[in-house]
């Protein structure tokens, strides 16, 4: 059996050698050394060219680091064979603590404390409790659920919204095209960990900005394309948006002339929110691996027609 | 029976209000209307100059909203009554959140992004994990110990440093002169909780930020006076401590030419880690109250001669 690393974060070596540690029975091979294309079962891919995958005939499914498979789903000859994802039990442990970051940098006003230090002003504003503060989260999946599970417990008024009925003991839960405005009027501080798909491109924009209380804050951490940039500025340059930290980018690396960089109220971390690395990801590549050879059930298997 | 509000934080009506709902059958008062000093039986008291509590002759005890009594304790002729806080139980919840916040700030590197951002330049460093990072906390009280759990429940290495030994599951112990130095040299992120008693004046100077790991980043939520503010300024342009954020300081408000604001290194926040709020104290308060008339020990009596 045959595994191709074909594309990873970061050096590829480290990737090949945790596979043959963790799958000794299989030949790993890597993208610069690929051999016959039909001899591939199991490819671990995440970016790869429109049509590039084609030529792998025998595959048994292709397995992504990735958890935004938005990019794999673009390829109109991506290989008709199970997409599956490789996230550890527990979502992403890096990008709940950096959601969970984010959201108490914005709930204990730290951009506004950073503008008063630059002033050299000792400000006494007024601050709220957890229990007084409305968090929401676009998205309540594997990667949205564990940091609204956890700013929940530490008693924030945590709500999500989903595209089906989700229910989750200690988050209040919208869902669907009804449900999304009053989500939005009640949430202070907005979080997008949304997958990217057709219907949520372009969803953070005026008329969904508009529907946000003055003052709210923004916290992308989930593609640029869901957002609008200009209906963003537009409502930071209004005072109806308070302050926003986005750490996706509709172009990566962010080109050094984009106005967000210089936005006073704009904070901009190198998608960061997560580092990829083979550690995390190979035990859950193998597992499946395991499953496929037995015959079980794949786990994180991607629905395509949903886009995640 | 009568009780005097000295000194609060805040409007000092919010607080009357709150303690005749909570003590229908006491006498409530405040400052400007203070009345006959022997008939006070109990005072709740953030600030008071010395000598000024000791016209107070029929005291049954003094009570704090504050966490840290150093400024009480300086006062000589403070009257040798019980001397008791009303903090909430579970501790102090805003300050477990900031405390929270500025560890995975400076965990996560945001210092490093925002000087990034202010280049517009998008950079990739190296990231740790929780289970990479050593976090030291100065301190393991009342106040302490709950940032000190939650930041071990997320993974991260938590130890801290106590006057005398005390154990907690999952947080490594260090404690009394000989435990200092250990403690220091494995913490890359410290943050100091500490009461302010003679011992711990002074605490982070020279020679204990020169123990820390090349790197490191300290962040101060207990007081000023804990810091020698010349050695801490050193070891940041020294590179020894990669930052700093700092949220008390010997003078307060600090003054507008301080050097500690424009450090590139620092951050400033202005005594904000908590608010304090007659409806998280006065409830505790009347909890001793209580207790005081049933002849019931008092809860969260301050040890004079440990000095908190």
């Amino acid at each position: 059996m045959t595994l191709l690393i074909h594309s990873v974060p970061g050096p590829v070596a480290r990737w090949a050698e945790a596979a043959r540690a963790a799958l000794p029975e299989m030949e790993v091979r890597t993208a610069d050394d690929a051999g016959n294309a039909d001899e591939v079962d199991y490819v671990l891919v995440a970016r790869a060219a429109p049509g590039e995958l084609a030529r792998f005939a025998g595959l048994r499914f292709i397995a992504t680091p990735l958890a935004g498979v938005d990019g794999l789903l673009g390829d109109p000859e991506l290989p008709d064979v199970p997409l599956v994802r490789c996230a550890a039990p527990g979502g992403a442990p890096m990008i709940t603590e950096f959601a969970v970051l984010h959201v108490l940098r914005h709930h204990r006003q730290m951009p506004e404390f950073a503008a008063a230090q630059a002033r050299r002003e000792w400000i006494r504003p007024a601050q709220k409790t957890a229990s007084e503060r409305r968090v929401g989260f676009l998205g309540l999946g594997n990667i949205a659920g564990p940091p609204a599970a956890q700013l929940a417990a530490m008693g924030f008024r945590v709500a999500a919204w989903t595209r089906r009925a989700r229910q989750v003991p200690g988050i209040e839960s919208f869902h669907g095209k009804d449900g999304l405005a009053p989500f939005l009027r009640r949430s202070e501080i907005l979080v997008n960990l949304l997958a990217l798909t057709q219907a949520t491109t372009g969803i953070i924009a005026a008329d969904t900005l508009a529907l946000l209380p003055e003052g709210a804050a923004f916290i992308n951490l989930g593609r640029g394309q869901h957002v609008v940039d200009a209906d963003l500025i537009a409502a930071l340059d209004s005072g109806r948006l308070a302050a926003a930290t986005l750490d996706v980018f509709r172009t990566e690396p962010l080109p050094a002339d984009d106005a967000l960089w210089r936005h006073p109220r704009i904070t901009i971390t190198p998608h960061a929110a997560r580092v990829i690395r083979p550690e995390d990801v190979i035990p859950q590549l193998a597992e499946n691996i395991r499953r496929d050879r037995a015959g079980a059930p794949l786990l994180q298997a991607v629905d395509r027609s949903a886009g995640y």
